[in-house]
């Protein structure tokens, strides 16, 4: 299964990275996982310099939505992680702290194959919420504006937007909100250009 | 909020009811919510006779789609609540026993106030997975089956079976195809016929 979470690397100068990751998993108490970061991505770049991170579940969907377009400003309360060297976002519901056994970097998609080595809580998820969910879609749509076509973004966002203006409380509404702003910022200008 | 939970009451004679059930909410702590069922639910039925219930948090999405269709077959696992006279699904991440405040039928979806009165955890939400809640919004579509177009709800369960394949597991797929056969035999005839 897929589990929609935030990935926190850190550099070795400590610059802390905060990434929205799907990690392949088996269950809630998944002892490993496996991420499909691309080759770009700072994740990657900060776990071949220094194995170990923290995965967090989280139904936070504003810090969600910032982390799926750039940076998170304010940035997050974090604290340090428990057993590897890593942060922690101080307001996720659980956080997985790992250190990663293999990487494979042969396909467009590398393989990340990491080890859980501490669980922390800190609070409950919320539960099956429309407008969260709708969120966490129009985050995945955001990051995505430059390869999918401007209307059928708009349109998915329209049909998203009925379930936030149902379901959602005034985080659902910020964080949907933002995103609408980023993707309609992003849209081509009449000139073709981005 | 709405949290898309499921919320079990018991007749006189003993039955537990199992409903899907899309409470206002405030928050992941809440000590009230507010449910609004149709007139001719069991829910109502029961809360009228015996005003307490038992209302749960879960990311059993196989348990999910059968309660919004019909009978849970076999009925999951149960046990007597706390401090109301109902039964907890053994199952579920939390659940919050309840006592109604307030009844209000004038409109047409009935207001009940309930005030939480203990709260029980067994277990952690997964988090946000794209297929459980490809699961939800089946369950929803299904549950209005004879109220929308059957071309849009099959073109509503082309997008999400996309989701459950990508994102989901054993469960996810058990209980989306269960919801695909159940739209699929509620279809009209061809006569126009249900």
């Amino acid at each position: 299964m897929i589990l929609e979470g935030i990935v926190t690397t850190v550099s070795p100068t400590g610059v802390v990275n905060i990434a929205p990751m799907g990690p392949r998993v088996e269950g809630a108490d998944f002892r490993h996982f496996l991420l499909r970061p691309f080759p770009t991505s700072k994740t990657l770049a900060h776990l071949k310099l220094h194995p170990e991170g923290v995965l967090h579940v989280t139904d936070d969907v504003w810090l969600l939505a910032q982390a799926a377009v750039g940076a998170v400003d304010p940035p997050p309360r974090m604290m340090p992680a428990n057993v590897v060297q890593g942060q922690v976002l101080a307001d996720a519901c659980r956080w997985y702290e790992f250190r990663v056994t293999a990487i494979d970097e042969r396909e467009e998609r590398v393989r990340i194959e990491a080890e859980v080595v501490h669980v922390g809580r800190s609070r409950d998820f919320f539960g099956f919420n429309r407008a969260k969910h709708a969120v966490v879609e129009a985050a995945i749509l955001a990051t995505r504006v430059r390869l999918l076509p401007a209307d059928e973004i708009a349109a998915e966002f329209r049909r998203l937007a009925v379930m936030v203006g149902k379901t959602g409380g005034a985080e659902e509404h910020r964080a949907f909100d933002f995103l609408q702003e980023y993707v309609d910022g992003a849209a081509p200008g009449e000139d073709g250009t981005p």
